[in-house]
Protein backbone atom coordinates (compact mmCIF):
# COMPACT_ATOMS: atom_id res chain seq x y z
CA UNK A 1 0.00 0.00 0.00
CA UNK A 2 1.77 3.31 -1.15
CA UNK A 3 1.39 5.99 1.62
CA UNK A 4 -0.23 9.00 0.14
CA UNK A 5 0.88 10.82 3.64
CA UNK A 6 3.85 12.86 3.36
CA UNK A 7 6.80 12.18 5.30
CA UNK A 8 8.55 15.16 5.36
CA UNK A 9 9.42 17.13 1.97
CA UNK A 10 13.14 16.89 2.49
CA UNK A 11 12.58 13.11 2.95
CA UNK A 12 9.75 12.40 0.48
CA UNK A 13 11.52 12.21 -2.45
CA UNK A 14 14.47 9.90 -0.34
CA UNK A 15 16.95 10.59 1.94
CA UNK A 16 20.26 12.44 1.38
CA UNK A 17 22.87 10.37 3.13
CA UNK A 18 25.29 13.26 5.12
CA UNK A 19 28.64 14.28 4.77
CA UNK A 20 31.39 12.58 7.27
CA UNK A 21 32.79 16.45 7.15
CA UNK A 22 30.06 17.88 8.38
CA UNK A 23 31.00 20.11 11.41
CA UNK A 24 28.03 22.34 12.76
CA UNK A 25 26.28 25.33 10.73
CA UNK A 26 24.25 28.11 11.28
CA UNK A 27 20.17 27.43 12.00
CA UNK A 28 18.24 29.84 10.66
CA UNK A 29 14.84 30.45 11.23
CA UNK A 30 11.64 30.77 7.89
CA UNK A 31 11.24 34.67 8.63
CA UNK A 32 12.64 36.94 5.76
CA UNK A 33 12.54 39.94 7.85
CA UNK A 34 14.93 39.47 10.96
CA UNK A 35 15.54 35.42 11.01
CA UNK A 36 16.58 34.00 14.09
CA UNK A 37 20.03 32.65 13.31
CA UNK A 38 21.68 29.90 16.16
CA UNK A 39 24.76 28.49 16.04
CA UNK A 40 25.66 24.95 16.33
CA UNK A 41 29.33 24.12 17.13
CA UNK A 42 30.33 20.64 16.08
CA UNK A 43 29.02 17.73 15.15
CA UNK A 44 25.23 16.43 15.83
CA UNK A 45 23.80 13.31 16.56
CA UNK A 46 21.03 11.19 16.66
CA UNK A 47 18.60 12.16 13.76
CA UNK A 48 15.74 11.11 13.18
CA UNK A 49 12.18 11.79 12.33
CA UNK A 50 9.58 12.22 14.95
CA UNK A 51 6.10 12.03 14.80
CA UNK A 52 5.67 13.42 18.42
CA UNK A 53 2.93 16.52 18.11
CA UNK A 54 5.52 18.66 20.14
CA UNK A 55 8.06 19.17 17.88
CA UNK A 56 8.24 21.71 14.86
CA UNK A 57 7.36 20.82 11.19
CA UNK A 58 6.96 22.16 8.27
CA UNK A 59 3.14 22.59 6.72
CA UNK A 60 1.85 19.34 5.47
CA UNK A 61 4.98 17.32 7.00
CA UNK A 62 3.81 14.53 9.41
CA UNK A 63 7.15 13.93 10.66
CA UNK A 64 9.57 16.46 12.21
CA UNK A 65 13.65 16.07 11.64
CA UNK A 66 15.31 16.45 14.67
CA UNK A 67 18.80 16.01 16.00
CA UNK A 68 20.61 16.37 19.19
CA UNK A 69 23.79 18.72 19.97
CA UNK A 70 25.40 19.13 23.70
CA UNK A 71 24.10 22.45 25.04
CA UNK A 72 27.40 24.01 25.30
CA UNK A 73 27.77 24.09 21.29
CA UNK A 74 24.72 25.75 21.35
CA UNK A 75 25.00 30.11 20.61
CA UNK A 76 21.95 32.85 19.57
CA UNK A 77 23.92 34.50 16.82
CA UNK A 78 20.75 37.02 15.77
CA UNK A 79 17.43 38.18 16.94
CA UNK A 80 17.35 36.13 19.93
CA UNK A 81 14.63 38.61 21.09
CA UNK A 82 12.56 36.81 18.87
CA UNK A 83 12.42 33.48 20.77
CA UNK A 84 9.81 32.40 22.98
CA UNK A 85 9.79 28.63 24.94
CA UNK A 86 6.55 26.90 23.44
CA UNK A 87 5.68 25.12 26.54
CA UNK A 88 7.82 25.86 30.08
CA UNK A 89 6.51 22.55 31.61
CA UNK A 90 7.79 19.80 28.50
CA UNK A 91 10.81 17.91 29.17
CA UNK A 92 12.31 19.41 25.79
CA UNK A 93 12.16 23.83 26.27
CA UNK A 94 11.70 24.41 22.69
CA UNK A 95 12.76 27.77 21.92
CA UNK A 96 10.36 29.12 18.34
CA UNK A 97 10.61 31.71 17.07
CA UNK A 98 7.57 34.10 17.51
CA UNK A 99 6.95 35.14 14.06
CA UNK A 100 7.58 32.02 11.88
CA UNK A 101 6.97 29.19 13.99
CA UNK A 102 10.11 27.60 13.56
CA UNK A 103 11.70 26.07 16.83
CA UNK A 104 15.64 26.74 16.36
CA UNK A 105 16.97 24.66 19.57
CA UNK A 106 15.34 22.66 22.59
CA UNK A 107 17.38 22.27 26.06
CA UNK A 108 16.29 19.99 28.42
CA UNK A 109 17.27 21.38 31.74
CA UNK A 110 15.72 19.05 33.67
CA UNK A 111 17.10 15.46 35.66
CA UNK A 112 16.91 13.23 32.77
CA UNK A 113 18.78 10.86 30.78
CA UNK A 114 19.40 13.81 28.27
CA UNK A 115 19.52 16.27 30.39
CA UNK A 116 22.72 19.44 28.97
CA UNK A 117 21.59 18.16 25.36
CA UNK A 118 19.78 20.12 22.84
CA UNK A 119 17.07 18.79 20.53
CA UNK A 120 17.45 20.79 17.12
CA UNK A 121 16.17 20.72 13.23
CA UNK A 122 18.92 20.07 11.28
CA UNK A 123 17.20 21.17 8.20
CA UNK A 124 16.97 24.49 8.95
CA UNK A 125 21.01 24.48 8.83
CA UNK A 126 21.66 26.92 6.24
CA UNK A 127 24.79 24.42 5.31
CA UNK A 128 24.26 21.37 3.76
CA UNK A 129 25.50 17.86 4.58
CA UNK A 130 24.13 17.53 8.31
CA UNK A 131 23.85 13.17 8.71
CA UNK A 132 20.95 11.96 7.68
CA UNK A 133 17.74 11.05 9.62
CA UNK A 134 18.29 6.98 10.67
CA UNK A 135 14.98 5.97 12.26
CA UNK A 136 11.62 7.24 12.85
CA UNK A 137 10.04 7.98 16.18
CA UNK A 138 6.93 8.48 18.09
CA UNK A 139 5.06 7.04 14.81
CA UNK A 140 1.87 6.14 16.31
CA UNK A 141 1.74 9.83 17.43
CA UNK A 142 0.95 11.06 13.94
CA UNK A 143 -2.70 9.78 14.07
CA UNK A 144 -2.93 12.61 17.06
CA UNK A 145 -2.24 15.28 14.85
CA UNK A 146 -4.56 13.95 11.86
CA UNK A 147 -3.01 11.22 9.87
CA UNK A 148 -5.97 8.63 9.48
CA UNK A 149 -5.41 5.36 11.66
CA UNK A 150 -5.90 3.47 8.15
CA UNK A 151 -3.21 5.41 6.22
CA UNK A 152 -0.71 3.91 9.10
CA UNK A 153 0.26 0.51 7.53
CA UNK A 154 1.33 2.35 4.38
CA UNK A 155 3.24 4.88 6.43
CA UNK A 156 5.00 2.35 8.62
CA UNK A 157 6.15 0.90 4.62
CA UNK A 158 7.00 4.17 3.02
CA UNK A 159 9.52 4.59 6.54
CA UNK A 160 11.03 1.66 6.29
CA UNK A 161 11.09 2.27 2.08
CA UNK A 162 13.16 5.17 2.97
CA UNK A 163 15.60 3.38 5.41
CA UNK A 164 14.10 4.99 8.70
CA UNK A 165 12.52 2.15 10.80
CA UNK A 166 9.48 3.04 12.47
CA UNK A 167 9.68 3.32 16.41
CA UNK A 168 6.18 4.04 18.27
CA UNK A 169 8.79 5.61 21.07
CA UNK A 170 12.22 5.99 20.48
CA UNK A 171 14.88 3.86 18.86
CA UNK A 172 16.39 0.92 20.88
CA UNK A 173 19.61 2.92 21.70
CA UNK A 174 17.76 5.59 23.06
CA UNK A 175 15.22 3.53 25.13
CA UNK A 176 18.28 1.85 26.46
CA UNK A 177 19.70 4.73 27.43
CA UNK A 178 16.61 6.26 29.27
CA UNK A 179 16.20 2.88 31.01
CA UNK A 180 20.07 3.08 32.14
CA UNK A 181 19.67 5.80 33.75
CA UNK A 182 16.58 5.10 35.70
CA UNK A 183 18.38 2.11 36.59
CA UNK A 184 21.20 4.26 37.97
CA UNK A 185 18.94 6.55 39.31
CA UNK A 186 16.87 3.61 40.69
CA UNK A 187 20.07 1.48 41.76
CA UNK A 188 19.03 -0.90 40.05
CA UNK A 189 21.52 -1.20 37.29
CA UNK A 190 23.52 -3.81 37.09
CA UNK A 191 26.75 -4.49 34.85
CA UNK A 192 27.02 -7.73 33.51
CA UNK B 1 25.14 -13.19 20.94
CA UNK B 2 23.27 -15.81 22.71
CA UNK B 3 21.42 -14.52 25.84
CA UNK B 4 22.43 -15.40 28.62
CA UNK B 5 18.81 -14.25 30.36
CA UNK B 6 15.82 -16.21 30.60
CA UNK B 7 13.18 -14.45 29.03
CA UNK B 8 10.34 -16.73 30.67
CA UNK B 9 10.77 -20.53 31.98
CA UNK B 10 7.46 -20.71 29.57
CA UNK B 11 9.23 -19.52 26.90
CA UNK B 12 12.70 -19.89 27.07
CA UNK B 13 12.13 -23.37 25.03
CA UNK B 14 10.31 -22.20 22.36
CA UNK B 15 6.89 -20.47 22.18
CA UNK B 16 4.16 -23.58 22.08
CA UNK B 17 1.31 -22.31 19.55
CA UNK B 18 -2.17 -22.42 21.05
CA UNK B 19 -4.84 -24.08 20.33
CA UNK B 20 -7.92 -22.28 18.34
CA UNK B 21 -10.53 -24.29 20.73
CA UNK B 22 -9.29 -22.36 23.70
CA UNK B 23 -12.23 -20.45 25.37
CA UNK B 24 -10.60 -19.36 28.45
CA UNK B 25 -10.46 -21.64 31.88
CA UNK B 26 -9.52 -20.65 35.63
CA UNK B 27 -6.40 -18.95 36.51
CA UNK B 28 -4.91 -19.92 40.17
CA UNK B 29 -2.14 -18.42 41.92
CA UNK B 30 0.88 -20.14 43.51
CA UNK B 31 -0.15 -21.04 47.08
CA UNK B 32 -0.87 -25.03 47.93
CA UNK B 33 -2.91 -23.75 50.59
CA UNK B 34 -6.11 -21.87 49.90
CA UNK B 35 -5.09 -20.68 46.28
CA UNK B 36 -6.87 -18.16 44.94
CA UNK B 37 -8.68 -19.22 41.52
CA UNK B 38 -10.41 -16.55 39.34
CA UNK B 39 -12.20 -17.78 36.43
CA UNK B 40 -12.04 -16.33 32.97
CA UNK B 41 -14.95 -16.89 30.04
CA UNK B 42 -14.45 -16.75 26.40
CA UNK B 43 -11.08 -15.83 24.21
CA UNK B 44 -8.47 -13.56 25.73
CA UNK B 45 -6.20 -11.26 23.32
CA UNK B 46 -3.21 -9.30 22.70
CA UNK B 47 -0.92 -12.19 24.68
CA UNK B 48 2.54 -10.57 24.49
CA UNK B 49 5.76 -10.83 26.74
CA UNK B 50 6.40 -7.62 29.08
CA UNK B 51 9.18 -6.14 30.33
CA UNK B 52 7.82 -3.27 32.19
CA UNK B 53 8.85 -3.25 36.04
CA UNK B 54 5.48 -3.77 37.31
CA UNK B 55 3.88 -6.90 35.89
CA UNK B 56 4.04 -9.78 37.87
CA UNK B 57 7.17 -12.25 36.61
CA UNK B 58 8.21 -15.54 37.95
CA UNK B 59 11.39 -15.65 39.83
CA UNK B 60 14.23 -15.58 37.25
CA UNK B 61 12.29 -14.44 34.07
CA UNK B 62 13.20 -10.64 32.59
CA UNK B 63 9.81 -11.21 31.11
CA UNK B 64 5.94 -11.18 31.79
CA UNK B 65 3.52 -13.31 29.87
CA UNK B 66 0.25 -10.78 29.56
CA UNK B 67 -2.80 -11.09 27.80
CA UNK B 68 -5.99 -9.19 28.08
CA UNK B 69 -10.04 -10.15 28.43
CA UNK B 70 -12.86 -8.35 29.08
CA UNK B 71 -13.94 -7.18 32.57
CA UNK B 72 -17.06 -8.53 32.45
CA UNK B 73 -15.70 -11.70 31.78
CA UNK B 74 -13.29 -12.05 35.32
CA UNK B 75 -15.02 -13.76 37.98
CA UNK B 76 -13.36 -14.64 41.26
CA UNK B 77 -13.99 -17.92 42.18
CA UNK B 78 -12.11 -18.72 45.42
CA UNK B 79 -10.24 -16.99 48.04
CA UNK B 80 -10.48 -13.62 46.80
CA UNK B 81 -10.21 -12.35 50.27
CA UNK B 82 -6.40 -12.55 49.74
CA UNK B 83 -6.73 -10.55 46.68
CA UNK B 84 -4.83 -6.54 47.06
CA UNK B 85 -4.55 -3.77 44.62
CA UNK B 86 -0.81 -3.53 44.50
CA UNK B 87 -0.90 -0.21 43.43
CA UNK B 88 -4.24 1.69 43.48
CA UNK B 89 -2.63 4.83 41.25
CA UNK B 90 -1.71 2.65 38.62
CA UNK B 91 -3.61 2.50 35.40
CA UNK B 92 -3.84 -1.03 35.49
CA UNK B 93 -5.04 -1.98 39.34
CA UNK B 94 -3.30 -5.31 39.68
CA UNK B 95 -4.69 -7.66 42.35
CA UNK B 96 -1.91 -10.30 43.81
CA UNK B 97 -2.44 -12.71 46.14
CA UNK B 98 -0.91 -11.25 49.54
CA UNK B 99 0.54 -14.71 50.01
CA UNK B 100 2.14 -15.72 47.10
CA UNK B 101 2.68 -12.47 45.46
CA UNK B 102 1.22 -13.74 42.17
CA UNK B 103 -1.34 -11.16 40.05
CA UNK B 104 -4.55 -12.76 39.48
CA UNK B 105 -5.91 -9.88 37.17
CA UNK B 106 -5.74 -5.97 36.75
CA UNK B 107 -8.10 -3.99 35.43
CA UNK B 108 -8.44 -0.47 34.19
CA UNK B 109 -10.74 1.72 35.67
CA UNK B 110 -9.66 4.85 34.44
CA UNK B 111 -10.93 6.85 31.08
CA UNK B 112 -8.29 4.85 28.63
CA UNK B 113 -8.07 3.18 25.17
CA UNK B 114 -8.08 0.61 27.43
CA UNK B 115 -10.75 0.73 29.90
CA UNK B 116 -13.13 -2.27 30.53
CA UNK B 117 -10.40 -4.46 29.49
CA UNK B 118 -8.50 -6.68 32.51
CA UNK B 119 -4.48 -7.71 31.95
CA UNK B 120 -3.97 -11.21 32.71
CA UNK B 121 -1.32 -13.57 32.92
CA UNK B 122 -2.32 -16.57 30.83
CA UNK B 123 0.37 -18.86 32.03
CA UNK B 124 -1.61 -18.97 35.59
CA UNK B 125 -4.19 -21.06 33.55
CA UNK B 126 -4.47 -24.53 35.02
CA UNK B 127 -5.89 -25.75 31.21
CA UNK B 128 -3.14 -25.54 28.49
CA UNK B 129 -3.91 -23.95 25.13
CA UNK B 130 -4.35 -20.49 25.54
CA UNK B 131 -2.80 -18.51 22.82
CA UNK B 132 1.05 -17.82 22.87
CA UNK B 133 2.35 -14.48 22.73
CA UNK B 134 3.19 -12.98 19.45
CA UNK B 135 5.34 -9.79 20.16
CA UNK B 136 7.64 -8.23 23.34
CA UNK B 137 6.73 -5.25 24.87
CA UNK B 138 8.92 -2.57 27.10
CA UNK B 139 11.58 -4.75 26.25
CA UNK B 140 14.64 -1.64 27.26
CA UNK B 141 12.32 -1.70 30.90
CA UNK B 142 13.88 -4.78 32.00
CA UNK B 143 16.79 -2.90 32.64
CA UNK B 144 15.34 -1.91 35.51
CA UNK B 145 14.80 -4.95 37.35
CA UNK B 146 18.62 -6.15 36.64
CA UNK B 147 19.53 -7.23 32.96
CA UNK B 148 22.82 -5.46 32.23
CA UNK B 149 22.70 -2.95 29.35
CA UNK B 150 25.44 -4.93 27.76
CA UNK B 151 22.99 -7.92 27.56
CA UNK B 152 19.97 -6.03 25.41
CA UNK B 153 21.52 -6.99 22.11
CA UNK B 154 21.41 -10.83 22.74
CA UNK B 155 17.65 -10.43 24.44
CA UNK B 156 17.03 -8.64 21.52
CA UNK B 157 18.19 -11.10 19.07
CA UNK B 158 16.71 -14.02 21.16
CA UNK B 159 13.21 -12.82 21.25
CA UNK B 160 13.14 -12.24 17.57
CA UNK B 161 14.49 -15.74 17.17
CA UNK B 162 11.57 -16.74 19.27
CA UNK B 163 8.96 -14.50 17.35
CA UNK B 164 8.48 -12.63 19.95
CA UNK B 165 9.36 -9.36 17.85
CA UNK B 166 10.63 -6.97 20.47
CA UNK B 167 9.40 -3.43 20.76
CA UNK B 168 10.28 -0.69 23.65
CA UNK B 169 6.59 0.32 24.18
CA UNK B 170 3.58 -1.80 22.64
CA UNK B 171 3.53 -2.76 19.47
CA UNK B 172 2.29 -0.81 16.54
CA UNK B 173 -1.45 -2.29 16.85
CA UNK B 174 -2.06 -1.36 20.33
CA UNK B 175 -0.26 2.05 19.63
CA UNK B 176 -2.05 3.28 17.23
CA UNK B 177 -5.18 2.23 19.07
CA UNK B 178 -4.14 4.57 22.42
CA UNK B 179 -3.11 7.11 19.55
CA UNK B 180 -6.51 6.50 17.88
CA UNK B 181 -8.35 6.94 21.20
CA UNK B 182 -5.81 10.21 22.48
CA UNK B 183 -7.18 12.11 19.15
CA UNK B 184 -10.53 10.93 19.18
CA UNK B 185 -10.73 12.68 23.15
CA UNK B 186 -8.63 15.91 21.33
CA UNK B 187 -11.17 16.13 18.15
CA UNK B 188 -8.11 15.61 16.09
CA UNK B 189 -9.32 12.69 15.03
CA UNK B 190 -9.40 11.90 11.02
CA UNK B 191 -10.61 9.67 8.75
CA UNK B 192 -9.33 8.61 5.51
ZN1 LIG C 1 11.26 33.31 12.39
ZN1 LIG D 1 -1.40 -17.12 46.27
Amino acid sequence: MPSQVSIHPALDGGVKKGEASFNGGTLVCACIDRPVKVAIKGAIAHNHACGCTKCWKPNGAAFSIVAVTPHENVTVLENGDKLQVVDPDALIRRHACNACGVHMYGPVEREHAFKALDFIHPERFQEGGWPEPTFAAFVSSIIESGTPPSAMEGVRSRLNELGLTPYDCLNPTLMDVIATWVAKKAGTLREA
